[in-house]
């Protein structure tokens, strides 16, 4: 009936050749929770320090977001600082000062424990087995990471790997994972531990999505006029993927293989918007027509009117 | 009724991580003609030195291309050696010895001048000038460079581009000439110049098509088991593009917005199985069949089967 995820809420300085924004919320719970709930509810569980106990989470609230399982804890919210350079495709971190995230123990709510899909967003492996363990019935089981976890904390890594059943991964990340620079031969090796779908997001070239079937599936980026901030596209990306397929289970019925490239467009479509302004601004005031529109233009942007092919 | 390319004819030694090859046939003809000529007529102007006055060229005149325009001079042929990375995606130049291209100046037989398409392969641009003004009334005349000539003979590449129908460049190269990071903006700028439709090539990532009606289309680059050999794959591409336009002129029709898009894709494909051995390798022994049910593939890779937007 709904998603749960755990994540991390932040406060972000963002610096870009062409604007800066600080001291902006931010968080990978954030941006997916926000992009999520465009498509149906959505439980967050994280933790914010007491910096944060004004009105800070709004968005959240407006947007229809149990916030419930947000722990406040004594001390400050988790803190990122970073600046991109001319091409966004590359970014220097400034800081980041863990706060209150260091000694973070989810605790997923009990009424959080029946949703029919768990993400467990970018967070040490440990804690995101401790969450597996408190939500053992979800329908469906999510996981991003990133390269630090790679490089420090492979083991664990690959315990919670084994356990979930679609992994959501940047190119260069399944490339680090598997030790292996060819992207179908990197997911095999993913597959062999036990997920059943490997999502790659290959940022603004779009998607990938590989299944254990041999399935294989492309949406491209969505040509953006304007990029100000890609901070957060990956988590908004996750949360159009995944509030897309738990849109169709609400609606009582199985996933098909039709629901999941559906669901990759969303999630492209999600992290478009999210870079087209600082932090979580463009999500938070992001029309269903809007999605629709750019959902039939990227449509339009790979369909091809016949498929009859043409030779000598 | 055909296509006339003007381009170079190489020897290449070529260093991959997983092997290599040397003194090998390569050059842009060779490998835009080999591709092409799996579409239709192809008729090459080209150069190359004596060292090569001996069977070397049999691969295209078996593949059925008018090899009568390549002069040749005494000398010794270009030569090319480059080393790959791991990732394929970066390589170093280990030497460039222009021999006989040094004073190429290119003479376009007579019976070449009626072709439907003209294709300046990467070429000084005072060179591909000569060719265009040999060539006036071509339907469609289209052009690749490199990053080389973009830096070092802008002002000269300018004039040629603003006579050309479709420029093919690598994102980088778009980049690099429009002084504009992003791509929508960079192909405007293009267009203010004169060409109508501007085919951005991404590597494995598939390429883009912009043209001045607004319209964008994009197809995905084909998911290879196995890469061995990157080089010509522009070529190849450049060669499906246009070789699968040229099949639909000989039809005796005027071009659709559908046979760019099918065209795009078969660029796609003929750069992807070049990369699939050394050099020609793979281009000489391709059958249409191949190159159809990689068609097939393709589509499928993109296909959506409904396109109406869901939401919440």
């Amino acid at each position: 009936m709904s998603i749960t995820v755990v994540g991390t809420i932040g406060i972000d300085s963002i610096y870009t050749p062409f604007g800066q924004a600080e001291n902006i919320l931010g968080g990978s719970a954030v941006h997916f929770t926000l992009s999520a709930a465009q498509f149906g509810p959505v439980n967050v569980v994280a933790v914010a320090g007491t910096d944060l106990a004004g009105d800070e989470l709004a968005p959240l609230r407006r947007a229809g977001i149990d916030i419930t399982g947000i722990e406040y804890a004594a001390g400050a919210t988790f803190r990122w600082g970073g600046r991109y350079h001319l091409d966004f495709n590359t970014r220097d971190t400034l800081y980041t000062e863990l706060g209150v995230l260091a000694d973070f123990q989810p605790k997923v709510p009990e009424a959080f424990r029946a949703a029919d899909i768990l993400f467990l967003a970018n967070l040490q492996p440990a804690v995101q087995q401790s969450v597996l363990q408190q939500v053992p019935h979800a329908r469906l089981r999510a996981l991003d990471t990133m390269n630090y976890w790679i490089s420090s904390a492979y083991d664990a890594l690959t315990e919670v790997l084994r356990k979930v059943d679609i992994i959501i991964m940047s190119e260069e990340e399944v490339r680090q994972f598997a030790g292996e620079s060819n992207l179908r031969a990197a997911a095999r090796k993913l597959f062999a531990l036990g997920p059943r779908a490997l999502v790659v997001k290959l940022g603004s070239y779009g998607a990938l999505l590989l299944q254990t079937d041999g399935s294989y599936f492309a949406a491209p980026g969505f040509p953006l006029d304007d990029v100000r901030d890609p901070t957060g596209a990956g988590d908004a990306f996750a949360g159009g993927f995944l509030g897309s397929l738990a849109a169709v289970l609400a609606g009582e019925r199985d996933l098909t293989p039709a629901d999941f490239k559906r669901a990759l467009i969303y999630g492209n479509i999600m992290g478009s918007f999210t870079c087209e302004d600082f932090g979580v601004a463009r999500l938070t005031r992001l029309s269903p027509d809007d999605i629709a529109r750019r959902y039939r233009e990227i449509i339009a942007y790979t369909h091809v009117e016949t498929d009859i092919p043409q030779g000598k």
